[in-house]
């Protein structure tokens, strides 16, 4: 990299990622004196959290994803480069790009995690949704299954068309399900002529005994009625067995479906590898206290790519609040390190609560003692993600386009593109 | 088709291309006892005066494209499939598709346009802007000219990725120019460390004497002097000889660049070869004063794929305007002949007025005597733009992007996808 000789002498921090972790790292070292280089292969930010309302197309992808470099346009010290990571070389101190190798004093790593179908080939055949090109992906599976559907003069391929089949039970799945029936029956019915979007069946298939297994029994329970209720056929102890283009085997059952989505399992991106260390069996890669990687004391991991047993001795689990302590935590390890100060206590994990939607006027909330459900639960999930969208503009636009779908039931990105 | 045997008895009129024009001879159609069938290849229609907003990051594709089947839901005799048409047999009066044939009384073909390059295989070098996808295409090479201007070290190279050609100097090689001269001065420079998108040299080609040759001297003149206070550097009589991927050579000078849009040309779509006709040299067919083929009397062909004489002896421009008059005369034409009623006068273009914009607060409109430049134009320029919109939705949702984007000079939609 070209540096102008005054800048050469500061420390120079490089950030590989600009997702939650990554970002809020970069926000904490914000007028530290540091050089920042954000490192991504993407040039977005994504709010991964909506990124089922973009696959079910109640958002636009511009509506959850921004520029890293708007993200941190007001932070002079911050650079955003839009490269693809290779390796590094802990020796020598440098990340090596295709492009150029850019050297670093301090290196936080947040590259996050992907989609595991533990072994299986399943990645075309079964999309997952981490990223706006996977949203886009889903979206476009399920807009050409009721396009087809509405097509075909053949009642069993008909029927085909109209099953999807989300498998996962977590939040994800939860969320993919509870849209995709909002979109069959309250969306698309009056758009159709030959086809009915009602009779879509939705399958959710989870291997374990309940679906949202984070979640107290209680909210799972309701999570599963409140589903039911909206058409969705909710099926729990079923592993899936293989997955084919056109259907898909669990449970000895053998299910043709028009599209089959993947939310069952993450495993963390490869930067393991590229540090020299042995990953867990998630690819995550363990770290003490202070987020570094042992025996390497100037490289932070962060957010889901991370696994660390909190000083309560739970895992610190893989979320985009623990991310987001995770990246502010090592930003100001490094700020004091950089001054001279005292280290910071070990990572504390604070747990604020959790939540997911379902549909519809219903969503699940726990916040520590409290739990709510349906509208009350819904609203506050509303507030909550409108709460933590990036800028004003963002807000603005994402609860102008939930009032118009809650009023019209029509979704506003409805469009098949290559 | 599956036919209930009920409708079976009703004449169908089959509408290929959900364009300005199809929409507008289904929607003419409506309640006229005819069975409409839409086909087209997209699922979508889409709102072409904005395209180059998407292609400039100004908008996301959903604000300015919406399912055909939305546009016409209201329509209960309106049947959308999504099929691409493969040929027409006239004998048979059917339409053929890779899936299935479709039987027809009334065919109105409203196919439209694409681009041309005179010959050469420039397309994938130098992409033209007709449809969401090349919106989303040329988003792409020019957000990633500024990325990877950023990452550069090399000030040839950076030079290179910030020249930015557009060929063909009618209105959408004028309102790509002027967007993306706001794109590069007021948009990204707060964003930018390394690379300055100030020093972007935006050229606009022009194989004629002037810009906008469409509209009077004067307008043309005006256009010309603010697109070159805004930055771009303008050049007439400049015809283009040869594109690479990385440079043009047009005049006898060779200009390295890093994106090169084509605005220079257009041709019709095959749609001549389905009817066995002979196309002009752009492809297009010679239409009756009744929009009908001469010999094929129940096949009407309307918009910019249609070549008409207008009885003042002036070719119908390829406009939206004319697509939709088209389009509301040859879905009252079937109608009247449908009821056995007497046949309407020729068609007659109506020309209301045409207008380009140029950037913040610029346009020009000419409305018969009346013409307007500066901010007036562009105020009216907005206005009517918003009131052709398809919905109440997408007008809210476009004029709030505009009003951000003016009070900001934020762009929303500067997601690189792939």
């Amino acid at each position: 990299m070209q540096q102008s000789s005054a800048a050469e002498s500061k420390p120079r921090v490089v950030i590989i990622g600009g997702g939650f972790a990554g970002i809020a790292a970069a926000l904490a070292l914000a007028g530290s004196g540091a050089r920042i280089v954000i490192l991504d292969s993407n040039n977005h930010h994504c709010f991964q959290p909506l990124l089922y309302q973009v696959a079910t197309a109640a958002l636009a992808a511009p509506e959850v994803a921004w520029p890293i470099r708007h993200v941190v346009r007001r932070q002079k010290n911050a650079t955003v480069l839009m490269l693809t990571v290779e390796g590094v070389d802990t020796a020598r101190k440098v990340v090596k790009t295709q492009e150029c190798e850019i050297g670093y004093d301090f290196l936080v790593v947040a590259t996050g995690a992907t989609h595991s179908y533990f072994g299986h080939d399943w990645a075309k055949l079964a999309p997952g949704l981490k990223s706006i090109s996977d949203a886009a992906l889903i979206r476009r599976r399920l807009l050409l299954a009721f396009e087809r559907a509405e097509v075909s003069g053949d009642p069993i391929e008909r029927e085909r068309l109209l099953t999807i089949v989300i498998v996962g039970g977590g939040p994800t799945g939860v969320e993919l399900a509870g849209a995709i029936a909002e979109l069959a029956r309250r969306t698309l019915p009056p758009e159709f002529r030959r086809a009915d979007p009602r009779k879509t069946h939705i399958i959710l298939l989870e291997a374990g005994p309940r679906i949202l297994a984070s979640f107290p029994e209680r909210l799972s329970d309701y999570a599963r009625n409140s589903l039911e209720r909206n058409g969705v056929d909710v099926r729990t102890d079923i592993p899936v067995d293989q997955v084919f283009e056109d259907r898909i085997i669990a449970g000895e059952m053998e299910i043709p479906a028009g599209v089959i989505l993947w939310a069952a399992g993450v495993r963390a991106s490869p930067a393991a590898n590229w540090l020299g260390v042995e990953g867990d069996q998630s690819g995550r890669i363990a770290v003490d206290g202070d987020l570094t990687v042992p025996g390497f004391p100037d490289v932070y991991v962060i957010g889901d790519l991370a696994r660390l047993i909190g000083p309560d001795g739970t895992q610190v689990p893989a979320l985009a609040a623990s991310a987001k302590q995770m990246g502010k935590y090592a930003g100001r390890a490094i700020r004091l390190r950089l001054k001279g100060s005292s280290p910071q206590k070990p990572f504390r994990y604070r747990d604020y609560g959790s939540l997911a939607t379902i549909g519809r006027n219903s969503a699940i909330v726990k916040l520590g003692r409290l739990e709510l459900t349906g509208f009350p639960g819904w609203l506050f999930w509303s507030v909550v993600h409108i709460y933590f969208l990036v800028n004003l503009r963002s807000r603005i636009f994402v609860a102008m386009s939930w009032i118009a779908t809650y009023l019209t039931s029509n979704r506003g990105a409805r469009i098949i593109t290559r």
